[in-house]
């Protein structure tokens, strides 16, 4: 089967998360999360963030925005997020079909927007014309491989929470930001002042799950009828909730997300040996950005699945994962080298 | 582990479903759906139900169906449905809220909407200040565990289409129903006059897992579009569709409804032994529906899980499922007995 | 130019209600209602229905219907209503649109529904697969031109706030039932437990405009954003505002209902000495109902504007108006005498 | 009374919109559009832009641009248009709200999008997690007072349609940009390729009213639905109606707009003999931008009725109307002149 850096979803199951579905297999259970593994996935989740956290599990990670988003904002409030983020370019307008919400991009500096950026749609506070500035939505990792850091990222929410605006985290890649950061989950979220997090498990290693969790639990009482009316909530969700415990499970998330940003480092290294390759973004997580001569990308996704991230300047994005493997990232180079 | 008869939801995976995910759980593959798997499933859908059949992947019900009706209406649409339906009463107005249509509900006979019922709401056509009648849902199996005959069916789709409304199946029982018609699903889906068609996994042995099918691939043409936009499109899609291969694989499904519904008959039959419970549905599918006297109910419930389905008459519903015993049903008759 | 029955819409402006259109046309003023006559006329609504009310002025009756259910809920929740309800059945479905919310019709007694018809709905709550009952709407006048009388409100307001909903009143033809009940506004409004109420002026002589009256300004606290973003928000908002100045102006909202009333209680009486003609609703304010023979309608409908009620048994609704003369009732029933 | 130049629709009514108001208020009318008056209307809209026309008339501008994007899209679907446009930020988020689709925003080069700032958003067709792009939105005059060439407007509809797109035009002030190109309207719309036309009353003239135009009537089927349903319909829609016969008789419109762009250009003419204040934008049409010293702002304010434009730069907006006075463009001027 032929193997590649398309997406860190291009990757299966973990054995042990696949282990843990199979052991919760036996018997009859409650469904909809009234059975004793869901109620055991939430306590651990409280355990790492707090035991003030109200935790959702959901499908997938679009799900998770949506339901983030819709659960702290009216219809009339906007949502300030990079030009790049998923819930602005990857999620076919999820967002604003069932929040009804206005999406407000702004222009990113190495993947991530800064307080400057948010601070120009400030206004129109209380202005029944203007959508109201009401949430605040940034990606950790970023959707260009980066990390913000825990001063970038609290920068972001003093300036947000002075104006009375939530902020949310996209943390479909969490735990790669974790690695990179060194740092537990609870530092650069909670702690740092996020309101409300897409906590993600598919992208590293899961079968499917994600989890939103709400750090206050006032804004929270309406998750629940927003996640069933929004189409997430899981009849068996035992299979969900087995999965992070699993996740949790010595540190499997940190060993999953600690090898593929490994391995990304270990690709950035591969690849700044050939000359003709210029990297575009910092690799602090597991992603690699390149513009890679054009006429040399066809032959490589022959043998090798990944994306073109633009096409106008030839910039390719290449992820690793907790399978990717040494071999992999050698004989990709090398194929890289023969063919410049 | 408590057992019971709350929902067959309330089963875990059946094995050979557990065993075809852990076989898909091989090196890369592209993801939404560019697998193998999903290109071999889809296939197997097709043959089924016919080669002009588009088939696509949810995670559950409620977005099955809010993806079979957003497809085919717009928001000016009404959806005319049985009073009981699932999309009328249990899916917290999932329908309306990403449809944006009118839900019509119908008054059922043995669980069943008619012809008659639905002629009810046939008028207002080209009339502006009225929801234009867009498409009848049925469910199939019903909610109250009966099944529509191929000539009722055929009846109502006739009717439909007369007065250009699209008829939509919700068949998240669609095997115990297969079963109890002893026909295959193209006889009472798409021969029948179906348009679009929920089809369920989940409570018949998945772990997950539902299709739409539209009948008519014009008519499909905004469905990927809208999958995406509902948050039911699943980024490793090769493992709702490894398990669809498993579900018809030697029959898997017929195998598992056949058995559910021989449950269903053998629990009716023995509750039919015991002169106060009274029976209230036909049991044609893997439900039961009784009515119990309430003071033994709080008793019945330490041991096994099952609902209330109607308080205000002491009426209870109990399903089977592939896992049922025949021990826990003569178990749970003979503590009925020595309660009453 | 032919005049008729048809609806209460088909009159045009009342004199007076011109004439201050025309006195207010005079230099500029602060659009979108930061003008002197808006100002005073949220005043004259204050006055009439109290200090705390929250008034908002809108185009029309939909949009005020939708204004008030959309700052009074959210998708998730309900709206119970009659069966006959403007929302249900005359507005195409702007309200789930635009609320997302699930609409549940309610069969009414003499158009009214009733605190039994409501509690067949009040269950489910918590329950996050329902959608959560949120707020009750009643019609005053009904569309069956019957009117609920202050302890008929009363018991649905006391049932639906027992149990946390909000109640609100359409009140296209509120003029008409103050006028019945020789009640003012408020004693069958706010004083009977109202929460929100769509106050109807164009149906009683204005050219355009209603107001969303929220007794417990809390409540309204997103009226202002959701009137906007429902396009609603007149840019000239004087000029319904200085309408709604004149209606209250020598109390002409109270003569014209009164009159129109008074036209269909003569109208009752004409048709009541047509022994074919059988009267189908109590003729409380200003609507007549008549099951008429078939085969003269054509002929009375070429003389005369009105509308059939119910095809099925050729039942036909007869509205007066201001500018209904006693002339034209006289001609009308005497052209029914000479056809039957 | 205070004057000023903060809006057009600051303006009251022109006589002859009052006199035609009060001329059509006679006798009964059949309710939402089935009167002479629309009738007429109707067919003087398609005298001037095509016989093909389909029309619509609806409340205000927000109103129209709702209509005419909703029509022409699904909610998947993404809508271009200038960061400056009235759409992007000035309804409050009803176009997403009512839509659910994706807006986008361009910058612009003197208020209006180019073909190349559309480009860069013309990508990602077929691919299902992106919103597609379905329509281009042009303000015809910008939000910044320039006005398209028609040539411009052909380049955009040229590229639009070349990748399948519709374009929108939101013609608030199309009558203003009529007398400035000195062209009919059908020259710059549908004979430049626009699909759908917000055609604005208010701003020019009228009480209330604005006009939704589709040239291609195929595309315009479910209008009639998306209108009642989008709370856009009027009940005593003679009045309206009448309103735009008044509009179109002897040029109303011209004479109107041509006033109101002549007291732009005066008032700009006196405002370059004022050193201080610079001129932002090129007056094409009746708004002037310009960049006042902040400190005599407040007391301009006090004598005169307008709005800052760009807080940060200290960028005023002035617009003038029918019934702007020269008088009142002197004494202005000369206000400032005397503060500075």
């Amino acid at each position: 089967m032929k193997r590649g850096f398309a997406s860190d979803n291009n990757s299966g199951i973990h054995p042990e998360i696949l282990a843990a579905i199979s052991a919760a297999n036996a018997g009859h259970e409650v469904g909809y999360g009234g059975d004793p593994h869901t109620e055991m996935a939430i306590s651990r989740f409280k355990q790492e963030f707090g035991e003030q956290t109200d935790v959702y599990f959901v499908f997938n990670g679009t799900g998770a925005n949506v339901l983030s988003l819709s659960t702290l904002t009216h219809s009339f409030h906007s949502v300030i997020c990079a030009e790049t983020a998923h819930i602005q370019v990857d999620e076919c307008g999820a967002p604003e079909k069932f929040t009804g919400s206005k999406l407000l991009p702004v222009a990113t500096v190495k993947g991530k927007i800064t307080p400057e950026g948010i601070a120009g749609y400030l206004h129109g506070f209380d202005f029944e014309h203007h959508s109201q500035p009401g949430i605040v939505s940034i990606s950790q990792v970023t959707e260009l491989g980066t990390v913000y850091s825990v001063s970038e990222i609290r920068a972001i929410t003093t300036l947000a929470h002075q104006y009375g605006l939530f902020v949310h985290m996209d943390g479909a890649r969490l735990a790669n930001a974790a690695v990179a950061l060194n740092l537990p989950f609870r530092a650069f979220t909670v702690d740092a002042g996020i309101d409300v997090l897409s906590f993600g498990g598919t992208k590293n290693g899961m079968m499917l799950g994600e989890a939103v969790l709400f750090f206050n639990p006032e804004l929270a009482k309406n998750a629940k009828y927003l996640r069933k009316q929004s189409m997430q909530l899981f009849s068996k969700m035992r299979f969900v909730s087995a999965q992070f415990l699993a996740y949790f499970n010595d540190e499997l998330w940190k060993r999953n997300a600690a090898y593929s940003n490994r391995m990304a480092r270990l690709l950035e290294q591969e690849v700044r040996k050939i000359p003709v390759i210029q990297l575009t973004q910092e690799v602090e997580a597991n992603g690699v950005f390149a513009i890679v001569p054009p006429e040399i990308i066809p032959q490589l996704q022959e043998k090798y699945f990944f994306y073109m991230w633009d096409e106008r300047r030839s910039e390719v994005r290449w992820m690793t994962s907790f399978d990717t493997q040494e071999e992999d990232i050698y004989n990709f180079t090398a194929l890289i080298k023969s063919l410049v």
